[in-house]
């Protein structure tokens, strides 16, 4: 036997006990005639004593030589400390070692293994299996599994059955980003890893399993952004006979249980929807931060023909007012301007109006607008004396955009964005297709399979911009936690999509082709969305990354740079798998 | 809104409600004046009526027109049956159809969607979508759904976590089974799957994670065999600062809940242990089906030495006696000896002897052994008058093998296994090493990680054939359902095994390089164990086969039949990969 209790869990009521714990040495304090040792295991810290007055000068000794992560198990008795440390669950008890057993020494590790720890991003990925000793990483693998084990909970009571979809499946030619297994068995052929389990559940609708949900690995061999994984988890849902009403209130009651059971957070009434076309307007972003206001106001017509060039040729003209900023000095006006101007940004300038508390204005575009127009921008824009507003020009969804970030940046300034704070919404009728310029052809906004608006189907007749789709997106605090639809489950509809994005039978049928076939047998009406479960764990966590509750995350480059790999493999393998390298 | 109630839950209670019901034609019976439908969904079946007296012509003709599996919405009400169904638990109820909505039609199905169905192995496979609309496949499908739900309910419980594991990492040089992954951002460099995360797990237990858990996909590039697929699913657990008897009782504990909660099946006491050595002695195999005795008898020294030549020429005699079998015909006995000869069961003949009512004995070796010498023989085998004992003779291990096949074949042929009835146990104590006579060395029965009993640390220094596993199988009626071990967590210890297997520290070092790093920094006493969550399920659903409890399964060519997987890739998609088929 290794341990009697945990390193966690003794208390006052457990003086006098006799045990024995096993953990990791945290930390030694040597006061010479007394030596403080804090255990570590995965459930706390427990204070060990040994003081020379009552400890055996052979023990002490031997206390003196463990190291930090050195493994020891301790057998003892509980003490009540003379000094008591109320930020601890175990504060108010020692244990006055008898017995020392050096279970695996350590090596000096590479970083401190602290809450704040003097690791580099880099070296404690390498080392990612001290990396999680640390509580705030430990802490996050268990919040991971706790809203896993939530939401299976949930789901299983509303009687969805989870279903493992498979991970060899096949590549399609748009596949572009799949990553692919090359088949030893079937030489020159290759399975696929699936970028998500779309087809196969709706293929499980058509089998009449009626609810289904999978907690899921998928891939995606991107180009590298910040904060993607080339295989991350989804929850992947999907409900048969059911209308877009449906599928919102099972899963506005998953999240809801997911608040309350992990963060203890609870709301009132549904949680709000907005039109994307109203997103896109009012917060120039179809997954807005509604924690804070600020919207966007168009004030195009309203300044055009004074004379300002940069107005005047603009397609768009939008403002925002930030409360209380008239005081902004030059030079944070100056990084704001820098801010909108980096090219992740992207604006050409920024125009502000300081509405003074005295009443007057004071502006960069005086000398093109009088204090009386001045006023006129800043009725439309709901401001009062001490704001300030806000404009940026240009072309309209550029400019929608680099005045999304700057409202983003402005809610961040006046800490308006607080992650102990939280805004679910969910946003609704996107536009079916949206039309690529360079390719000169409609593409589907989220997928081929989904339904447009009934209303809306009189379009694919006339103008298909006008579609709307029958989706919808579940958004936290501008983070887009999950989005599906409801799906096409009707032949002659399908073709019509298909035809709208330029696919010929034939290219649909390679494509598509089983999932078009499983349709002819009596296929029902369904619809389903999908989740960033890291996201969502991340969001929970109050971490910024995704890599940080992932247990062993790949780098920016796609690498796991604690196991080496991607790596090489030998010309044995390469010849059993029938491929070869090309340089 | 599609529906009211699900085709599974209307009772006698509900007589005269209005609802509205979805879902798919499973039969139609037009008596003329009168037709029913049998309408189904994922809950059950629920018949409707239109009854010419009293249903309008035009919906009567609308019925007429349905074809089956298409799927349906109807309005109604609910009557009670003239004629009532006791078989299934709408069976006392009807509809009166109001009202009609085709959601959609269905071609004619190439199988029939009954629980016995006319469809074949490789049809039902590549209409999969609709083999599970069969209730054996819904069923199994829904009891892996349970079986994972009560596994996770369990370990979470106990204080296990769940931890994703990455599914792309690396390539060993040993791994020639490993499926490989190119990367398009690192040309030339490979990520593989797993075939375990074995050595994740392993880590997680140095990261101080304590009690890991993880119901995972894992990968293999087998040589096809019956019933294996080339992605399976694995319970895979660990645990630190345990012995073994920590882990055998903590999942003995999950076997007992899965046991009760699936199939209400309840133990008394502990499950019995039995040494690989006994296991092989008394039953030949390392998994044996306990669910009946006729234990193996070595007759080796008893039989020699009276001049028949196959006895005396053997290494090894073994017997075993089924009991009331003394009255098998010459067809029966030439039926078993053709069974041994098989190339799978590998024995050269067949010795009988029947121990007949009488008292007499009639063997195929009469000529060699007295009734006073046959006597013995059966006395040592604790037959009786009745039974007839089987005897094989050739090289130990070969026979051992072979019996185990007759043995089982008997089993079977006496109706012992009956697969309602359930014995599990625990095979302990495996030897540590196995010699591999053709290439001169040693390797690891479970793997490099597995730690020797503490008793047997000498023999590193002497015969290592000698030296016992600290591992335990856990298995049912013949099947192995889990195994593992506990692990080496000490550095000299680990380094002592590579040795025994021949490996060079470089080797070493390459292969487990960053466990073997990761050792060093203060690795806890750890073990595991790992299931075949495949197995296991087809187990309890009383299958014979893996591929009836997975959704979408590959064929024994590792293909997946329905979406016709693996397949050839785009010129375009190789060159992006930097790969090139070789013929």
């Amino acid at each position: 036997m290794y341990r009697t209790h945990t390193c966690g869990e003794l208390r006052i009521e457990d003086i006098g006990k006799e045990l024995m714990l096993s953990g990791w040495v945290q930390r030694i304090r040597d006061k010479g005639s007394i030596i403080w040792i804090d255990l570590r295991d995965r459930y706390g810290i427990t204070q060990l004593v040994f003081d020379e007055a009552v400890t055996s000068a052979a023990l002490i000794e031997q206390a003196r030589k463990l190291g930090r992560e050195y493994v020891i198990q301790v057998k003892g008795n509980v003490l009540e400390r003379s000094s008591k440390n109320p930020n601890i669950p175990t504060g108010e008890i020692e244990i006055r070692v008898s017995e020392i057993v050096v279970l695996n020494s350590s090596e000096t590790p590479p970083f401190t293994i602290e809450d704040e720890s003097d690791g580099g991003d880099e070296l404690r990925m390498k080392y990612r299996y001290l990396d999680i000793r640390r509580n705030p990483v430990k802490e996050g693998l268990l919040l991971r599994h706790k809203m896993a084990a939530e939401v299976r909970k949930y789901l299983d009571e509303k009687g969805f059955i989870e279903v493992e979809t498979p991970v060899l499946i096949k590549s399609t030619p748009e596949g572009a980003r799949d990553f692919v297994v090359p088949s030893r068995v079937h030489p020159g052929e290759f399975y696929a890893l699936p970028q998500s389990p779309q087809t196969f559940k709706q293929l499980l609708m058509v089998s009449g399993l009626d609810k289904y949900f999978q907690i899921v690995k998928c891939f995606r061999d991107e180009d590298l952004r910040a904060d993607r994984q080339p295989e991350f988890t989804q929850i992947d849902c999907e409900m048969s006979f059911v209308e877009r009403k449906d599928i919102i209130e099972t899963f506005e009651g998953l999240a809801k249980h997911l608040f309350k059971k992990i963060l203890n957070v609870e709301f009132d009434g549904d949680f709000p929807h907005i039109s994307w076309h109203e997103a896109m307007e009012k917060y120039g972003s179809d997954k807005p931060d509604i924690r804070f206001g600020m919207e966007f106001n168009d004030i195009t017509e309203m300044v055009k023909g004074k004379g300002f060039p940069v107005f005047d040729n603009a397609e768009f003209i939008v403002g925002i007012s930030a409360q209380g900023c008239s005081e902004y000095s030059r030079k944070q006006i100056d990084e704001l301007t820098n801010f909108v101007q980096r090219p992740q940004v992207g604006a050409k300038g920024l125009v502000y109006v300081k509405c003074n508390n005295d009443g007057s204005f004071k502006s960069s575009v005086d000398k093109f607008y009088t204090p009386d127009l001045l006023a006129q921008w800043a009725e439309k824009m709901q401001a009062k004396p001490g704001d300030l507003l806000l404009v940026l020009a240009g072309e309209k969804s550029q400019t929608l955009s680099a005045m999304c970030s700057l409202r983003l940046e402005m809610g961040a300034q006046l800490g308006l964005r607080d992650n102990k704070t939280f805004k679910p919404l969910w946003v609704v009728d996107f536009p079916l297709l949206e039309w690529d310029e360079e390719a000169k052809r409609f593409y589907a906004m989220h997928h081929p399979f989904t339904s447009p608006l009934e209303e809306d189907k009189v379009h694919f007749e006339g103008d298909m911009k006008k579609i709307r789709a029958n989706a919808y997106d579940f958004v936290i605090n501008g983070v887009e936690i999950g989005g599906g639809s409801i799906r096409i489950h009707d032949e002659t509809l399908q073709k019509k999509m298909f035809t709208a994005l330029g696919f010929s039978e034939e290219e649909a049928k390679e494509q598509f082709g089983f999932l078009l076939n499983a349709f002819k047998y009596g296929a029902p009406p369904h619809g389903g969305i999908a989740f960033g479960f890291d996201r969502w764990v991340s969001m929970f966590a109050g971490m910024d990354s995704i890599r940080d509750i992932i247990a062993f995350p790949k780098n920016n480059a796609a690498k796991d740079v604690m196991i080496d790999s991607p790596s090489f493999i030998s010309s044995e393998q390469l010849k059993e798998l029938s491929i070869k390298i090309v340089d």
